[in-house]
């Protein structure tokens, strides 16, 4: 783990840090010490770790509830050189669509298999962010929407420190799969009108959640129209999860 | 509007009153003066203008929001007489399902029939309660689920002092039409595993309100399990449009 910066504005500590290549963002209240919960929030397609949203949602976080927040750069994105054969896939993806097939599967397909390489990343951030004397071994939450949710699924399922997580904007045969393995509280974001995941998978992927307490919260609005006030129910849920 | 009682207890003021033959309860702040926002609540059917639900839901709202909640006994319940009509109606009903004809639409047309009432009834308990000085003319919210959605549906589509409803665990035809000339925000209460209201159905009635602000929340479980945390939610909904 090796730190390339460390600011404090208006009572959030920011640590940029790479651990095991994976450029990432910490936040923690400026005077902390001692355990508290984390959350690794997972970016969307073409973003990185300090888009606004993220930033918006680990402020929130940070300082309404005292939480710890990191989020790292995906393969190819924010701090991260491209990778040859991730951009290969998209470009062949992308001529296949044009040539009439339908881009879904195909998106579906490409994001599991960055999650084999995304899944052992967080991994690795959360053992490293987790041995910090400030941030500690306390109950661990996940947020993820789009892109965000394709590679969140897979790393629920397969983290056992996650204790909570809110993902959305995302559907596909191949995540449900996943989704059948998770039995952690889950809150789900849904756009009514999400030009890019059909209706019908997002509420297949909320079903296929074998959580006993999950949530949908589905609004009109297209694929990048999360209303805001999405962002004081996440604050809800995990504050009600991870206490 | 003839007061039957008038108790405080824990700050919370009771009044219980009948207004053009319909029997109501209405809780205030103990110390209230001066208009604020109001609730009326429908309840839910075989139940009445007490049922615990109703209470605590109005105990929250009057402690934490200092609302106005007022709560009318439907036709057929609580201090209310038999109603000859519903009730013959009612064992025709049963008497067809028995015969193997699909309850749902029955269950439609009878609350839509009850409707007609109630839409004028509750419009008068909204005009004498907020004669009151401790109540006022401030804005009115609605809740109601299963047949107070059934009822509110069509009251909240003819009553312009609604600005903001919650409902939930219905859904049909009847009310998707009723529910196309609503514009006011919705938060909508779906119980996935509904025994009473077909899955499609209550996403159907979701689609239908006209409303640019609408949420649904679905939560696993049946028609009479809807999650505890889902009245915090209630709670911030009405505080963030009534305020």
């Amino acid at each position: 783990m090796r730190f390339t910066s460390d600011t404090t504005s208006n009572g959030i500590r920011e640590q940029l840090f790479t651990a095991g290549g994976v450029p990432a963002a910490l936040w923690t209240p400026a005077e902390a010490t001692g355990p508290r919960p984390l959350i690794l929030m997972g970016h969307g397609g073409g973003r990185h770790k300090k888009a606004s949203d993220i930033v918006t949602r680990a402020h929130r976080l940070v300082t309404e509830l005292g939480y710890a927040v990191t989020s790292p750069d995906v393969p190819g994105h924010g701090d991260r050189p491209a990778d040859e054969t991730y951009n290969r896939i998209a470009i062949e993806n992308q001529a296949k669509a044009e040539a009439g097939e339908d881009l879904a599967p195909l998106i579906a397909a490409f994001q599991a298999l960055v999650a084999r390489q995304t899944v052992p990343e967080w991994q690795g951030v959360l053992d490293v962010v987790q041995d910090l004397p400030h941030v500690g071994a306390g109950p661990v939450g996940y947020w993820g929407v789009s892109l965000g949710c394709g590679l969140g699924v897979p790393f629920v399922a397969a983290e056992p420190r996650i204790r909570a997580a809110v993902m959305g904007l995302g559907g596909s045969p191949i995540l449900e799969e996943a989704a059948s393995r998770i039995t952690v509280p889950v809150e789900f974001l849904l756009q009514w009108h999400d030009e890019r995941v059909p209706r019908a998978h997002g509420l297949a992927l909320f079903d296929a959640f074998a959580s006993t307490e999950k949530t949908l919260h589905a609004n009109p609005g297209k694929h990048g129209e999360i209303p805001a006030f999405e962002l004081d129910n996440t604050v809800h849920f995990f504050a009600r999860h991870l206490a």
